[in-house]
């Protein structure tokens, strides 16, 4: 490579080589992921695009027992992207010299992009949930969940310009810290209350839920509230067409999956780090790929 | 993978794959290099001979401004191996956890092989030297040179059993201080000196070598010196046949070419990498798809 950091410099094209020989040379660009426990879903994601967008980058996931250290050794390297999950994406945040309004909003980074060993923390999944939700101006929310996908929704929508944003949450503690750090009200069940916009923030609806209360075919709204809404979010992903989609949709009433979340921050990441966003079609396919596993 | 540091963890078979997408899972182990200005060498011999012999690794050349963040970074990543260049090979030797009397009896780390965050430093240089001469017990030696890979071939020869050995060096400050580190003898000229084995650690005979004195195709020992030799050893890799080699042949006297110190250094530390020793021919391979660049 011309220097560890020269975010200046081209995307080279891919050099040429011997079919299942990994075609590296000093100039391919690594991006990393740092997981307790790393899966092969976005390594699978990035290579993929890598080869179909003919970039010369090479994705690897990472765990560690030493944060700091591994952050040390992202700017050292020059490694260009870390994506960050659980249990970093808190820490990882002092590391950092820089933070987007993304991730300053929850606290909470899950991607990093190293410019010239400058390191920026973002939040890809409140930049995705933002993208997807109607305007705000007018409009009130309603979320289900106090836990980590449920502060990166409500910031969201207050990024989207919701000013009634309501935080139903059985548990208390995390439901009422969550509603004062964002000037939301929190209720413990959702019971009957309406909003133009719904949020399923919880793992209700996920496949294979361990709990009796998550394993209900019941939509994580009831349908007096789903039939009064203008859009209905799923932040679960598996299935795509969750109980709560499947009963919107029954009442037309407009929906963003899970799946078109976690597709859009994949894609985001994935801007971030090569500057390049891949079409609707490529994502598609990196996700089916990445989920053969 | 299952933990940044898994020595024990049997070699992963690699997995399927569509064509072009590099073949990485949470299994895979990462090696790297670090360099000034890194070459695509290393890189390409490497990632070969894990696509040759099925091995879940990759390798990557790195640079850095940061040697000892590195450094950090290769403990805090679980990166499995790390090939040092200049100007980082005596620097790194402080930093690591133990050193290996191959690379404690230069000072020179080139190799650096992680066990669970327990760093060790070699010099392979000096192992495949070593491997490669001749029993030292009654023979003399003649070694050209004196900067560092002369330095490697006299650790080499000592530690071969070579209780003679004399260090011919027209820079009298390297060729004192390289002698005075090993007991060695220094003299400012060849000239008529004789020896059982003669070792060329100078560029001589070097393909494209850019000053007047190492363009002449003399080989870097006079004819009555190599006639009267047992073995001659050139560091000089390309081109394989130097003249020295090529006036040894012709005096039927036994030789080891550059090309093999080479071959036999890579095969080395690819086997403190991986634990597996590939076999000559897929070295030979591995080094001659690792020049096509």
């Amino acid at each position: 490579m011309s220097g560890p950091h020269d975010p200046s410099r081209p995307h080279a094209a891919l050099p040429a080589a011997d079919p299942g020989v990994h075609r590296l040379d000093r100039h391919t660009r690594l991006c990393m992921s740092l997981a307790a426990r790393p899966s092969d879903v976005g390594t699978r994601f990035h290579n993929f695009l890598y080869a179909e967008l003919g970039l010369n980058f090479v994705y690897k996931a990472f765990t560690t027992g030493d944060l700091a250290g591994a952050v040390t050794g992202i700017r050292a390297l020059g490694i260009r992207g870390c994506g960050v999950s659980m249990p970093y994406k808190q820490d990882v945040l002092p590391m950092l010299d820089a933070v987007d309004a993304s991730a300053a909003a929850i606290g909470a980074v899950n991607t990093i992009v190293n410019d010239g060993g400058r390191l920026t923390g973002y939040n890809t999944d409140v930049i995705a949930v933002q993208s997807l939700l109607p305007d705000g101006a007018g409009r009130s929310a309603l979320v289900a969940g106090s836990g980590g996908m449920a502060s990166a929704v409500v910031a969201a929508l207050r990024r989207a310009g919701f000013d009634d944003v309501v935080i139903a949450a059985r548990n208390e503690e995390t439901g009422r810290a969550l509603a004062g750090r964002f000037s939301a009200r929190w209720i413990p069940e959702c019971g009957g209350h309406r909003a133009d916009v719904l949020v399923n923030a919880t793992p209700i609806g996920m496949a294979g839920a361990a709990d009796g209360a998550t394993a209900t075919p019941d939509p994580a709204f009831p349908r007096a509230a789903v039939s009064g809404a203008h859009t209905v979010v799923d932040v679960v992903a598996l299935p795509p067409r969750t109980p709560l989609i499947a009963l919107a949709e029954r009442l037309g009433v407009g929906t963003v999956t899970g799946d078109a979340v976690m597709a859009l921050q994949a894609a985001e990441q994935f801007r971030l780090y090569t500057g390049i966003r891949p079409d609707e079609e490529q994502v598609r396919r990196a996700r089916e790929y990445s989920r053969r596993t």
